[in-house]
């Protein structure tokens, strides 16, 4: 049987935000997505079947941690990540590139890819665009990465340009490894990375290499790495329009609720972060009034739920009083109610956020959704106008 | 509405063993019966409907953890400790006895009570068979525990005798507390616990003083301290026949799941301990054909279950190769997991503990788990001929 086709349908748009459904092996995916991660091939603190339940149509795995231990060869042998973790819906897998640099010691990097030593036991390893896509082969991701450079959004143009012009021919040498390694055929799907930090018309030209080489969805990568909402929503304000349209846009890394309210204003489809699960194990919990620290003293007698607009299980269930008492006596259910309840939030802001857009109505949900969010700080720029 | 009298009904016996049923307020409890501890108002790294699913009827909270974290007057002013923590179902509070020794740095022990600072913030409390049954009524506990006085099992005669017979006035100034409180009319009981370390004379008169005073059941105090399973035995040899027979007998504190077995077979009726939780926390997976260490190099690529034999969630679900990885990476989900399938272990156990008493089978059931448990290891002694 010939796995379904990689199909990406729009049903709706409002403004540049579009509601829309990823048709792919393995499930559908609707849009906008957000994709908790499984880093370590665990959604850390939570069952698969509760990050099901929060919402969730895919996750995101980190071919850098995953690599690393078990090891890809391993999980191929166990037969692949999904039977390994006990998750059968999609899983988008990173090309490592991100992390490799932000926590490994690089010992080279070259025209060939970044040879660097794990951050767990100082062992040694390449990964080259090559070595990645069999990395994500191994593992049986559904969307794989590109492989691509990162450099320092403080870097200087020259530096920017050449890493976007490098990430540009890993990204041809990407979709050949990948396309010899027959995943496409099976229905995995294979996504190129737009590079050229906060530089239009680096931008422009990383687009444009990548639609020549052609991929089932565009990301918009380098953002999310401390140059700030303002200037990402700058990038934002472009970006997603230089890429194909027809193809699902995937902002990486991104963000906190305001952050991802602003980029589905700007035409972003997919996410991912860390947020709500990180977050969760350090006791913020993120509400419609803002995020709020349980550990704080005045929870601790507070009998209302995390969210009064929440419709998460914990919220039905327990009292900001017993999740201060669990987070402050370090108690691991403390860590699993925060994330799951995070889980939900983030989720439940994607489903209003599809809504919104199926009726026409983003601007106002938008605008009242910032209203409460940064009811006690200052607001920040909602889409601009240009 | 009165709430249900406690009643204690024997359905079966198979030697010493009994099989019944405790019916009470908020539940039933099927004995032999097991209660995971729930120290700080959580069964550690386990959401209450996963402890129930697994079979609990009835769960153990510790009183000298609660009274310093939350506090006893915050629990009730949140509504009591059922509420709090989501399980509706019994509730027993240990006196704080046990823990208040072995924790806490004591700075008087008197005939009054015990006082002491906190192990967390060094704060001065004072522990009394008065107060004892004021924080067990105020965390809402259905089954409540005499405050006793606990010394060494290596001291002399004279003083487990001064121990013994000052636990025995401190039972009956629990029974009187807890009966002015008004407890036992809204449905709450109240236990017992014999001391008299492992001396048969001490046992006795203990025995003959609890039940001069009368309670709705009796716990075996004092052992599972560091004893070892032969002493422990001997005692159980003799030890529950002291007791009233038509109430629950009850063990604190064991046990290892061949402790459990023997107890039975010698007339135990209930058990807690932290053994499966804490060892899931560590990577010790209970199985019927002994623990594991699921961290072992053996596991790594093990695609079985943990235990072939269990019908839990974990087991149906994830191999030992994916439980090996997480608690090597150090995930939560690896506690979670190991946590849930040693909880199954031990209610599976139970039951299965149950059933044979019910069929009259009970001494082959425990010849065949002795001999499938300890196949890699000496044997321990089964129930005595005494």
């Amino acid at each position: 049987m010939t796995p379904p086709r990689f199909t990406f349908t729009i049903h709706a748009t409002d403004g540049r935000a579009r509601l829309g459904e990823i048709a792919m092996r393995r499930g559908t995916i609707r849009t906008p997505a957000f994709m908790p991660v499984g880093t370590a091939a665990t959604v850390k603190a939570m069952k698969p079947a509760d990050v099901r339940a929060s919402g969730a149509d895919i996750l995101l795995g980190n071919t850098y941690h995953l690599m690393l231990r078990p090891s890809a060869e391993r999980v191929a042998r166990l037969g692949g990540l999904h039977g390994f973790m006990g998750w059968d819906r999609p899983i988008l897998t990173d090309s490592g590139g991100y992390q490799v640099m932000s926590l490994a010691e690089l010992t080279s990097r070259s025209e060939e890819g970044v040879a660097f030593k794990s951050h767990l036991d100082g062992s040694r390893h390449l990964i080259s665009p090559e070595r990645s896509m069999e990395i994500q082969r191994l593992l049986g991701s559904d969307i794989v990465m590109a492989f691509d450079e990162l450099v320092p959004t403080t870097s200087t143009r020259e530096v920017q340009a050449a890493a976007m012009e490098r990430s540009m021919r890993w990204a041809q040498r990407s979709r050949d490894a990948f396309d010899a390694g027959g995943d496409h055929a099976a229905g995995a799907a294979l996504f190129g990375i737009q590079q050229g930090a906060l530089d239009e018309g680096l931008r422009k030209a990383s687009a444009d290499a990548l639609k020549a080489i052609e991929f089932d969805g565009y990301a918009v990568g380098g953002l999310a790495v401390g140059e700030g909402q303002e200037a990402m929503f700058g990038v934002l304000d472009y970006a997603p329009g230089q890429l194909d349209a027809a193809r699902p846009r995937y902002l990486m890394g991104v963000g906190k609720p305001d952050d991802i309210v602003g980029a589905v204003e700007r035409g972003i489809d997919m996410f991912d972060c860390v947020l709500p699960t990180r977050s969760g194990r350090t006791g913020q919990a993120f509400t419609r009034a803002g995020p709020i620290n349980i550990r704080n003293a005045r929870f601790a007698e507070d009998q209302g739920p995390l969210d009064p607009a929440c419709p998460c299980p914990v919220c039905a269930t327990w009292s900001r009083a017993y999740l201060h008492h669990l987070v402050r006596a370090g108690e691991i259910l403390g860590a699993m109610l925060m994330t799951e309840h995070n889980l939900w939030f983030y989720q439940t802001l994607m489903a209003d956020l599809r809504a919104a857009i199926g009726a026409g109505t983003l601007r106002d949900f938008a605008s009242a959704f910032r209203a409460t969010y940064y009811a006690e700080r200052p607001a920040t720029a909602g889409v601009s106008k240009g």
